[in-house]
């Protein structure tokens, strides 16, 4: 990527994360509702601090930085660079203010705009690493919002178009699925265009034949399930989630509340109706787990894909890594009218699949602290694959791997099913 | 208290928790550190509706609330009031915001400014409940607030003279014990001037000889109990106490840091010195019994006082209840040079008593919903006397009873020590 | 008490303990149902180490201990002693075997007998002690095993007449309140007869006018306020209980299972009926304490009494303390046919008192190791007098004084009420 | 497997439990130490109720149950079973007795041998997978006991040379790795002979070229992990690896104890010296992670093997299944003196695999409740292969897969290292 790309790029994701975060009121960009969750002007300092502590301190000779403190408050989890504030009290951060992380922002903006044209390349290299790191953070923006201000309480954020999941609206009403020969494919990445490491590097796998359905499970099949006892039938269950499902009493999606004889749901922009055709969102992998296990009773075989199987799905040439600059991900195809054709894989809700979180063959984590970036969480997590209305779009790739544990619901996660052939 | 009066006790009140609350930044005030602790914000926010919900809302005919559901988010405790925001979440209120509370205030005060003159007298006494109620609170504003800003922060207040302890300054190197000939003595008040349920009603106690000490243990001796071994040795602390120091790893008073080779303290305006002669602060009821059997040691029989042995120090004359009127609390006679009178009951430290919390005999709640207002804390917590530096000076008398768990450390608690004669 | 008596009452104390072991299966003897209860062959062994520790070990020149790893495994919680084996891990101790146990008590009591004629009058005095601490084991031993074999266990130990609480049989249906004048009295005791430290020592109370009722609160009404939604309503519990009874989802004492319409009760001797006119057993003091509040609803002012009512009722001559010897806890008065007369205070349930547990004015400790036999439980727990059906019968007095958390509820613990005339 | 033989390998296996647990005291077949591990009682129990439930109730006709109680305490996790006493309590059943279980298998074996002659073949197999399963509880007889003897406990076991890890006895000094060329292959089986389900279907997977050491981590290059700060580095810690091993305090594996300058173990025989050249044992999924990464500092690329790695290293011919008839388990290759060939596959310690426990290619569960055997714990736990020498050693085979979660420590687990070429 040139000099002028990158500063372009890293002008656009810095305004956007600014944009996103001006949606909410100052006093929403304050809270932190659970120690999973991050305040929003946490979510501000911390993808600054990431710029200014992995690029400009190692650019600028004898550095200076904006305050020595930011190391301790806004470090998420580099055992590397030191000792942190604990995760479940960022909201307690009072000092510096909201205002002063605006301010904090445009300092590291001014100092980064000085800065990178002179960049080395392992440096222009993180630059672009912080870019997708700050993509990602927009995502726990709204998700992480969303759960302050949905959770026991009701959202009063302004509703705006952009935030609204036009992508959510591509429906359909019947279930397809779609062949898949199988055999050995490579998957994941080693090319130069930018990839997360745990994408890395290209290797291959045996894949066996099977199908996979042309889009995500809908509400409406969702409350089928919840009206068949779904959440009632511990065989339907894997063991961990049932304990689970038990104890936190789950007995519909994150954020529907009953309300009289049907359901309604705490959005960003308040209550607001279940679209029977969308897909259903806010699901864990136990429960997407056992919906599949439910569905299989009808018709045997029915499962959550394997990653692979996904990714074959979404890059049928096998060609991925290349993939964003073809222009493979324009909207058209994947919204195509044909029942026939896979829609809904990027932009409506993040897919789990049935893939343990793993490092890929010869896996090799980032120098330095970055090297903290992705492998030390392989381990009780599973891969979304796809990416949710609440992802920056540029930003989704076939190879792109997701993970969260199987009980985490309040980020965007649905469900697509397949079965071998 | 004649209209007038009451009036202007209200607006007396109303602005010196607004002045208070004024010392913080507005994000300060936003923010909940533990689940005992609420915002300033809230705090803000609950003595307002205690007003309109206990006063205008039967008042004013046909009363229309400001806003319905302020009842669900800043009721406290009164289940008689129906369902609550879940006190652990009270920071999470994102709406109303600050600037809509401080709205609110002034809405309720035009409105009591309106309805007060005609109020009947069981309204007007609950007024004057409320303006106690609301010093209560203000209490609870700094030591909130404190928790939030020192305990695992870097303090930021702007220091004021005013919020500094400087009745902590009152010293004595020696300790000097009164004696108190015992007998059967009248407690707590039955008067017409104000005074808590849990004050009342007056009634006959048989008090054994004993006497007191002149002033309360100052740091210099906190830290010889911690020298030797205090907050190692089993023998000296009650089983539960022991526990909780063990599980909590206590080994000096809360907000102490050490530095170097000695301690320093968190306060409001930051990180201090540790006077040696002020009064020792922020230890629990199981810290203040441990210290009293450590010093039992070297002087048999060394213990805390009982409430009543308390109360007849401040109040001599057994006359309590008309003790505010008189004046007794003007700063002059309690800061006596001379070292064998009783110094520092009022407004340095709260005393830990040996009393657990209990009802007087023909304790009678008050009617309705403020029926729960003492009566159902009556467990589990034990008394404390006098009055802290944080305490709105006024707002203190001999019959006062405070209370709070034997392992609360975040209130302005200290210790003064007994023995029987 | 000559050497004659001493040596009677240990080997009669002795020998009850073990018959009462006998009464359940090796198996029935190993279990620990919770951390709180304790297997039947730790009380076996614990009682008897409290003999060679505290007795034998210092009456016995260079003593050699059965086995030195005792002191480990059976301490119970003194801290002078040493460290100890983990209480919630006395279940699994499986060496000494329970057969080894029973060795062990055989040859600590065949020192024993060689050893108290020659002891001091000290130690003599623990001998004493000691018998009195085995009684308590014993009701231990009960109250424990009916814990193990009841909760959640469907209990097999064959039904025995003398297990059962004929006492439990005496029966009222009316609430008779007998009065009592009030004034200054004296409480506890000073007499050289056995008492425990926490009675000690005999000192003044003013005690209001009172009146007491004439027996416990039944099981008949008990289910009253269970269907007046006693365990519903919020507004009847201390707040801590509330807390308790929600997260625990009490709706009947302890033991109570649901059978058709009515309940039936767990029982040493398996499934029983509820006998309505039983006095209730197996409730907490959080319950007992609503159920007075809920009485009160219709006749004010009822409420639990105070451990000095309840003691100056048992002992209406204020004579405390030779009252044994006396032979006023002959059965026969307190099982009158007159209503008028207050039944029921030894033998049937022990009976909560709204006084939390405190020690007497110029309460002193027992010298060395047995000074923390009572004293450092002093905090957070409540009074209750009288004694079961579990209880040793001559092992009780009216000054005696049993304590328990306010949310106990394994112990035979029941409630009788008063109010001021 | 003709009649003759089932019925051998039944009685063969019922002995050998029965034997196995006589090497512990009665009070050591009682007790259960933590809710994962069992008392050896209820395994003798649940073992035989495997066999009257899902094979004698369906095989005899109107079959009446030794007791039908039996179903709710010894059912194990079969929720298509009913509902079952809970798994933290098991060690609470004092009815049956230990005798009166040892009368049930009695009664049970006398049945079985009635029944076999006449069993349809579905059943038969259910009696073959009878064995097994209770083959795996021998090996948990021997962990649950030993964590209830050695936790927190002065184990008193009789020493028996068979108890003893004799297989633990190979040794080497240095570090070899065998190559593997890599490429597509089959693993698990479709065989006849018995497998459990989870090892089915046969399927291809395509694996890259490896390496894998000729044996095990040793003591003393744990030691040597240790030394370097291995328990205190969080940069070679899996994150959620890290926050056990700091909440727990690890710093060695599990039963060592610190003696002196060095280590002694907690094994059944009491106290040991822990052999340098012995595989290391007792160390959870998260250490061996550590331990690889601690390795990998010196010797790039070292890690944990696939599981897929070691079974075509312990099967070198692709042929599992037909494995075990073949005697290629003999000990004697596996103990060869050259130190180029692959050592201690078998029989040693289970070794932990980098692969998350997940379902085959086309894995169908069991019909009916044994549908409920493995799969559904396919979630949150590693694979282990080989076996230990806790395990009954005709038991293993190449295709088997042991499962644990990540932080378990009290199965006989140990560490082998591969690397990619």
């Amino acid at each position: 990527m040139s000099n002028e790309d990158l500063m372009a790029r890293y002008q656009y994701v810095r305004h956007a994360t600014q944009k996103l975060a001006g949606r909410f009121s100052d006093e929403q960009q304050l809270v932190q509702s659970m120690p999973d969750a991050s305040p929003v002007k946490w979510h501000l300092a911390h993808t600054t601090w990431f710029f200014e502590r992995l690029v400009l301190s190692s650019a600028v000779p004898r550095y200076t930085p904006v305050e020595t403190r930011f190391d301790f408050l806004f470090n998420s989890y580099y055992e590397s660079v030191g000792v942190r504030h604990p995760r479940p009290r960022r909201g307690l951060i009072t000092s510096p203010t909201l205002e002063e992380v605006r301010g904090y922002r445009r300092m590291v903006d001014a100092r980064m705009h000085d800065a990178l044209p002179s960049l080395t390349s392992e440096l222009r290299s993180i630059v672009r690493l912080g870019c997708e790191h700050e993509q990602q953070h927009q995502e726990l923006i709204l998700t992480d919002a969303k759960h302050a201000l949905c959770y026991h309480m009701e959202p009063v954020v302004e509703a705006t178009p952009t935030l609204s999941c036009d992508a959510l609206r591509s429906r359909a009403t019947t279930d397809y699925f779609v062949p898949h020969a199988g055999g050995l494919f490579e998957v994941g990445t080693s090319d130069e265009a930018f990839a997360f490491d745990n994408e890395r590097p290209r290797h291959k796998v045996y894949v066996e034949p099977f199908e996979i359905a042309t889009r995500c499970v809908t509400n409406a099949q969702w409350m089928e399930f919840m009206n068949d006892g779904g959440y009632r039938n511990p065989l339907l269950w894997l063991s961990d989630g049932w304990a689970v499902a038990r104890a936190e009493q789950w007995c519909a999606p994150l954020y529907w509340v009953q309300a009289g004889e049907g359901y309604l749901q705490h959005t960003l922009e308040g209550l607001s109706d279940i679209v029977p055709e969308d897909p259903v969102c806010h699901v864990s992998f136990y429960e997407a787990d056992a919906y599949a296990r439910w569905r299989a009773q009808a018709q045997p075989g029915l499962r959550l894909p394997t990653e692979f199987e996904w990714e074959l799905t979404a890059a049928p040439q096998a060609v991925a890594g290349n993939f964003l600059e073809q222009g493979l991900l324009k909207p058209q195809p994947a919204r195509s009218n044909s029942q026939k054709v896979v829609q809904q894989l990027f932009g409506d809700v993040w897919e789990w699949t049935s893939s343990p979180y793993q490092a890929y063959p010869r896996f090799s984590p980032l120098a330095g602290a970055l090297g903290e970036y992705n492998g030390k969480f392989m381990c009780n997590q599973f891969v979304l694959r796809g990416g949710s209305c609440f992802s920056p779009q540029q930003h989704l790739r076939p190879t792109y791997r997701n993970f969260f544990p199987p009980h985490a619901r309040w980020q965007m996660t649905g469900v697509r099913l397949a079965r071998y052939r």
